[in-house]
């Protein structure tokens, strides 16, 4: 059973996860990195394709994916001897272009026809493709969710939606002309699968949207450590946790704007997991180039031990950035097709508690990675999408 | 209900445990570090009772546990205004004083009388004293498992069996002969709860045997953190982790005997929560005095991620290694009466897949806390120990 | 041979100033962190004597230094029995003010009555008093070096000059009415020491004008560890580090303008000490109250070794903030009245090398801290300041 | 001026430095990691050659450097299109072979033939070779030094003497018989330049032995972090140091004797440079072979600064462990050579002050690397050996 794949945003993790899945086609590499590897899954990853691609830097759009890839990863990684010859087709940039034109040169289609238009010429093209599986890794963007779907359509129509809500409402609209299921995959922190009007138009197409945010690198980790802590009922005096890498996609977060959006999905992990807004400073830190995607992670925990002593612990990590979400879209990519066929539709906690930052739906608690890690494999199983 | 607790082992865990209590007890602390504070139990905390303390150390013996507090915890935290004045009785040596007395003078009541005779006299002081729950503080001491009831006997006569084993087997005594069920809790690395002669005694009186060796520290926060990898199924390439102190715990770790046994509690994670053996070290590394009990803790991690780069994780940790235990055993005592008053018996997976570094009975898996501490959860509401 | 002095902005490091300057005195503690307490100087710092406080803060204008102390460090330090009773005089707001009362409410004498006219009774109050040393050590502010005496005025009766400008020139106009020494010590970012229109001001009378910014805290680390670095030619490939604290300094911090003046003063130490600009990120990274003045840093340095391998030194620390300055106070107010003694005028890059993150004159170097310590030894020695 | 190198050891040190020699010959890489290259000095090191070669690892005796070399680096850098044929000589087994024979198999001259003539063997080889300076590379060994030239000659024939005090001792024969001065660099522990009775026999021959102890990885670091604090006057309150790798230098390490004369040399620091034994725990702590030459170290350093308060640095390092002493011995062939041919003969505090973990002569003071160094450059411009 073929999943197909298209991807809006054609940028390092993207590149990551092509470059991966068709190593792990060849043979070449074991598949490390991917959460459920080692269960029988209902849908194997090496039935992933990559059908279509779609991307707004104008130095991408027209280029062959194959081309790409190799340029920003031949000196980071072994290539497979086959990669998608696909051309970048051009997106949309919507009302969340703001600033990423200081970054690189843009252009979209709604700059040269209607919004409406240019969101319906994707969703033709999603169908025409036959996509399955859509994943959002365009780069971080202001965006607020909408109230109501008169307020979805009015923002759209006027450009004043963001991109990802374009991107996602294209993807409602090729499943609810056809009928097939479409999965929307929102790897970034866009408030979509948090936003009931959104997961309302895929529930009604019996499709899927999950988000939202990829959960990878600290914060994950740090739900975890907030929990083991909790568990022993020491009180937290502070958390601190530094980043700072040298991708683009830490370029585009020293634009403010961006920066607030990644900071609420980072912090909501504190309250969610400790029952109480302990004292906190999460948020990406800063860009210097020549630390490339390997990101330094410096984090601080004090907290109040028996007797009333306090404690302390320090983590520092070097951890590659977007192999790390590239890993999870493996698995997402299947875990939707699987899910959607069993009649899953909305979106589906279960697995967002376990792979997303700000697992949707709205006001879902964020909670320890390692409780949701085994409520979603008793889930997966009840579906008998993990096979025993 | 009242629950009446003997310690053996008047050292610092001890001392924080009783000053933590008593603190608790007159309402001028918060139970940070006591795991279970936040439930509703069905034996409060507040019912323990400091009834009878045994010690090997000449110069604790025959000190009220009042003086002995007061002098190792004055310049550390606020004491309360009234702590139990019992005398700590002399214990018994056995065949694990290897080495001890090169750090302080000892004597045991095995020097004075045979040893059964010793163990006997124990016996009957706990049947007097109506103990409900036994604490094994005592310091790390070599010991092998028994093979037979046979063998135990026959090495506990001989008093080639450990201080620890001897307790344990006073504590079965005074139970078989009374019928009074007596929790044994077993903080220190020799293997009882692990031991199936040893468990089989207690299942004999319905009573229970909790351990072995108190999770605290690092090793249950690298079982989380090993758990949170191996989700990510990420191929560990080694795990390092150093330990040093200045408390005389860590002082009787450079016994290396005594080293032994708690390297092997602490690397057992390693396999258990990974499935294979990982590259690694990690052991109590040094004692240097002027670090009191806030012990440095250092470990390194790296891992390959998906598409094979290497990521990195460094931890340090300055953690007061006593009070961390102490709040453990705060939950333990009550936790131990309540169990038994529910027909547990033997020993307690649940409970000690939590709070026990090497948790029995024999081959029991080591496995994360936080999965544990739900398993945990849910037992004790099943049982009505924690009620909703 | 007394030395008189005053102090601008009496916050966490005058109160530790002087607080610890008065437990000197009366013997109950030992000079820890004063650089040079070991070696017999020409001044002991027990002649150091405060006779005046300067604040615009108006919750502690008119208040005594000991009511202000006693409130800050009572529960943090033991106090010593005896404590200045000066009241704190207004000081003055100028043009950086701005944000500043976002924090606390604030008031000036200038904005009463005229900027000159203000200064010109502060000047009369530092002659009255027969100060020989102003510790200036107000909140960080932006401010720009004077390009000549002309604009220098022309600024300072606009009321455009800053604070920390308006002090030092008071302290000018003081010196130049009575002929008295009076040295000028400047804590903080402000180019002063930096700014040869001043420099010069203070040469004219010869006096003394120290800074710029106390060199306490990772910035001095910096300098030594990339000195180290650089002794051995290995290749910097970039350098980041995090700061993060909750005292009022850190608060000031994340007003932007004021922040931007830190980052200028820590970052100069790369390019002045590895002879290149190596990719760096350096700056106060964040407030969060419950962290108090024992500040988090963490610092991540890569670099190239011998046959192109990359090495990695990862730092981290927990530092109390303001005592590390009041230490290095307690040295610079004897040294400058020893050094005026000694014909010393203008500015003493020897002395500001070593105890400044920006030592003057402008264009001076930035060098490592050992070394610039070892070179002061020598001049101090040829000055007989040090006797041997 | 061409400088004649024998190197005893071919391990991965020998590998390093003579993979590097060849790559700078070739101009394919930059001299990171030499800490003189960025000077012109009287001899370039691309004037090195690597002349003979000496193991006692019946594995490599017999074998040509290049394949040695190739095997144990080519997955690790990219090697020089030449490398040196030279076949391995066997070497020397003396007293010091202890233990050795468990880690791989071992065979040394003396073995089949007295020590003496053995020695003698060896010193013809150096004198046919017409060796200008000599490597000591060998794995660490447990060696005392001489009381007594008698004593020396005593030890030696009956075969008592450590391998690398043998090796020293055919280099002087070598020097004495031919007039030709001959540089001996010891660049592990056992000491040589701290040996009166060595340095004596050297300068008899106006010849150098330099030493002990290649000063890489953490402990040139503590020197300065050490003095950093120091020059501040805080008070240490305990430092500890843990080191693991997994090169075969660390797994010679787990032989206990071996372990304690590292510890030694790293300890030595401590005092010499505080002025007090502060409480320490510094060694090399274990072997995991997975961490390979890049070994991981953690510190761990409290201090009291001013007002009595508590500071706290921690410090981890990923290091490459052999490079670094590599990068060093670059300097130092050329260094011994320029040095002899001015005359310096003995041994030489300025150079071994900065390049030596245990600087000789006897009593010599360990100071600051970064005082050490300045010191040095002050010498070589005296001497011409640095040109300016
Ligand atoms: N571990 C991780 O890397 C991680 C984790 C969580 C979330 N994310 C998110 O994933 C996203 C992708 O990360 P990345 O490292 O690949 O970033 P990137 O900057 O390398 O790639 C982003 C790509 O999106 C393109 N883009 C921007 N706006 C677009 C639009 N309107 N339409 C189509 N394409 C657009 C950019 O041109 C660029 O090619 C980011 O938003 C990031 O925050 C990444
Ligand atoms: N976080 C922790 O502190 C922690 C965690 C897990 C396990 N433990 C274990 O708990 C035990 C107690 O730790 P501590 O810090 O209180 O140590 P401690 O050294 O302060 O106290 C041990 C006490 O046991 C006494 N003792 C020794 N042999 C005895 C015997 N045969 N009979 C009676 N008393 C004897 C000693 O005299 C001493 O008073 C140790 O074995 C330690 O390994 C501690
Ligand atoms: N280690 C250190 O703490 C360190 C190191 C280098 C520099 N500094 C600098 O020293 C200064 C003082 O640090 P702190 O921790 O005491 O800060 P703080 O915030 O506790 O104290 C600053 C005081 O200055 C007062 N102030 C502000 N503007 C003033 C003005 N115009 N006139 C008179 N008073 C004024 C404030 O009201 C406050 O009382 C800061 O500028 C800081 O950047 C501190
Ligand atoms: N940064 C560093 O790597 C560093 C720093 C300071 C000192 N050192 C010292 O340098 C030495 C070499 O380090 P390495 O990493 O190359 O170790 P290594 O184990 O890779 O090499 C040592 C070599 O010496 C050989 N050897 C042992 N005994 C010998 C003998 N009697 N005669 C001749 N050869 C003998 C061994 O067979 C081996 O080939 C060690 O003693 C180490 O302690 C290394
Ligand atoms: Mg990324
Ligand atoms: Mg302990
Ligand atoms: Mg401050
Ligand atoms: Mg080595």
């Amino acid at each position: 059973m073929v999943v197909k794949v298209s991807i809006f945003g054609m940028g390092l993790v993207a590149s990551h996860y092509i470059v991966g899945l068709y190593r792990l086609k060849e043979g070449s590499m074991k598949p490390y990195g991917v959460p459920l590897a080692k269960y029988d899954l209902a849908v194997d990853f090496l039935e992933e394709e990559i059908v279509s691609v779609y991307d707004v830097d104008t130095r991408k759009v027209g280029k062959s994916v194959r081309d790409i890839v190799t340029e920003s990863l031949k000196d980071v990684i072994p290539l497979p001897s086959s990669l998608p010859e696909t051309e970048v087709r051009k997106g949309l940039l919507m009302g969340s272009a703001a600033g990423l034109d200081k970054l690189f040169p843009v252009s979209g289609r709604d700059q040269e026809i209607e919004p409406m238009e240019a969101i319906e010429e994707i969703a033709n093209e999603l169908k025409k493709d036959s996509i399955d599986v859509v994943f959002n890794l365009i780069s971080t963007e202001p965006a607020e969710p909408f109230r109501s779907e008169e307020e979805l359509l009015k923002r759209i129509k006027e450009g004043k939606a963001s991109a990802a809500q374009a991107y996602a409402y294209a993807t409602y609209l090729a499943s609810k002309d056809t009928g097939k299921q479409i999965a929307f995959i929102n790897l970034i922190p866009t408030p979509l699968a948090n936003d009931p009007v959104m997961v309302n138009l895929f529930a009604e197409t019996n499709s899927l949207l999950l988000g939202d945010d990829g959960a990878t690198g600290a914060t994950p980790l740090t739900a975890d450590l907030l929990e083991h802590l909790a568990e022993r009922n020491r009180l937290i005096r502070f958390i601190v946790q530094f980043n700072i890498g040298g991708n683009t996609d830490f370029l585009a977060l020293t634009i403010p704007e961006r920066n607030l959006m990644k900071e609420k999905t980072k912090s909501s992990i504190v309250e969610d997991i400790l029952g109480y807004d302990a004292p906190h400073y999460i948020r990406p830190t800063g860009y210097v180039e020549a630390i490339g995607d390997r990101k330094f992670v410096a984090m601080d925990i004090e907290w109040i031990t028996f007797n009333g002593l306090v404690d302390e612990l320090i983590v520092n990590m070097r951890i590659n950035d977007s192999p790390a979400l590239a890993g999870l879209a493996v698995d997402l990519a299947r875990l939707s097709k699987a899910l959607m066929e069993r009649g899953v539709k909305g979106t589906c906690y279960e697995v967002n508690a376990f792979y997303m930052k700000n697992p949707g739906p709205k006001n879902a608690k964020n909670e320890a990675r390692i409780k949701a890690y085994y409520d979603m494999l008793k889930y997966l199983k009840e579906l008998k999408i993990i096979k025993e």
